[in-house]
């Protein structure tokens, strides 16, 4: 289960003339470092590889997703420890991660940088970026085999909202989840930051070993943007369901790997945007 | 007045059991590269300071807030030119902004590090992260003047969406806008990417020598995060109310530098996190 931190702060709520202090519960909002041991066996290094601004919970899943969606490390088989470092700090709080490869394992630390692919003939375009990511794309070539009917599509908001009143009381956090293309619920996570709770979303799944996650349908609470189109395909995600917008570079990544985009979900309407034949409709009218 | 790039896109609208092909706006996101050019007259060099995924338009300000919010270039004065590099490339776009700074003007490269910061005693945590963006802050010292009466405050986000509307046909755009504390607009940027849309406004604001801004009010469209009020110290600002929700780290950090932080602004209501007193309500019953 998810575990996310909410802090509770006093607040002055103000409703028209009317003022009272109380309470509120915020989401809450710290550093995670995450570090990266590797090398051989008589010289191994630890490296800062980042430090993302997330909200405290599912820790470990959130750095092994993010070393994975970022392509630094391909097979979760070569991460042989991923834990909290204690580090003695007077607000006593576990933001670091520490993430031990197999001994001659070696991280692609050059691929964290894709997004800054420029060449000296051509400058930095949508086009690039997307060819950047494609050369470090496990999953490009797989083609999905589910279908989902628009149907089960309309629910799946309705259920999303369900499970994530369990944990966001804030009104402040992003959601990432996954559903079988029956419409079966399987895994949410949730973040102040939207690529983290996909990140988290899929670090989870790695470690139930469910990737390539080309059966499965991924759900975003917000808006869909190229960066979370990107850490999609790098887990083989074929059926993406956004409830807000998505942006151009988004629907043209989608495009590029074939992955199916829909958008603005709501009620019992929804926008395609790429590769409609894995949404089921009833026949047109 | 800001340049928004919207692009058309064909696509499947679904509505119930009915659906057709039609052309939808979306909100445009490409990557920009920011250059930076600076030395001695004998040792020029130019490098790439960042990449950032976001909506064409307003890229000169977007590159000049960037620099100023992170601490890289600490007067607008230093800054001798900005304009989009011409490259050849395939898709004809302009995605790189080179700035030119003043000879013997070197930029603070280290500052663009400070959410990295990270000690050997200490491991990052909120307090690190604020301490560090404290010791780059010009107008961390600056106490604003201006109060804001509530019932002004409530008009600004339908001011916001009558002047959002001009531009964002797509639903898919983030909003920061500048006020008066008499409810007066003075600007507005947007973009896919939150922390860009504030980049753009808090650059426009530079190149009109509005700064520090600290008789102004921040209107933020979405959700307050940690980054987004850091940017906004950096300007000096000293009132900030979101639509949406802040962080845990977002009020930690307003209050440490004495901001004003109203949150969930919608209709009459509206949550005081720090600083009340330059928030003006009618006396409680």
């Amino acid at each position: 289960m998810p575990t996310i931190s909410i802090d509770e702060l006093e607040i002055i709520k103000v409703n028209g003339s009317e003022s009272e202090v109380t309470f509120d519960e915020l989401a809450a909002e710290e550093p995670l470092e995450i570090r990266l041991e590797y090398g051989d066996k008589d010289n191994r290094r630890v490296k800062n590889i980042s430090v993302t601004m997330r909200t405290p919970g599912n820790d470990v899943e959130l750095a092994t997703g993010f070393l994975f969606t970022e392509g630094i490390v391909n097979n979760v088989e070569d991460i042989v420890l991923a834990e909290p470092l204690q580090i003695s700090c007077d607000e006593d709080k576990e933001n670091t991660i520490l993430i031990s490869l197999r001994e001659g394992v070696e991280p692609k630390l050059g691929n964290a940088d894709r997004n800054f692919y420029t060449t000296s003939s051509c400058g930095v375009c949508g086009k690039s970026s997307i060819n950047a990511i494609r050369t470090v794309n496990n999953y490009a070539a797989v083609e999905g085999q589910g279908q989902i009917k628009a149907d089960v599509l309309y629910t799946l908001p309705v259920i999303l909202r369900k499970h994530q009143d369990l944990f966001d009381h804030t009104g402040g956090l992003h959601a990432s989840a996954l559903f079988s293309t029956d419409g079966e619920f399987l895994l949410v996570r949730e973040d102040v930051g939207r690529h983290n709770a996909l990140d988290k979303l899929i670090g989870a799944a790695l470690q139930k070993v469910w990737l390539p996650l080309q059966s499965q349908v991924l759900l975003l609470s917000g808006r869909a943007s190229f960066e979370l189109i990107q850490k999609a395909a790098m887990a083989g995600i074929r059926i993406i369901a956004s409830v807000g917008a998505p942006s151009t570079l988004a629907v043209e990544t989608a495009r590029s790997f074939g992955i199916t985009l829909a958008g603005f979900l709501r009620g019992r309407r929804f926008n395609i945007y790429t590769s409609s034949h894995r949404i089921l409709r009833a026949p047109e009218l």
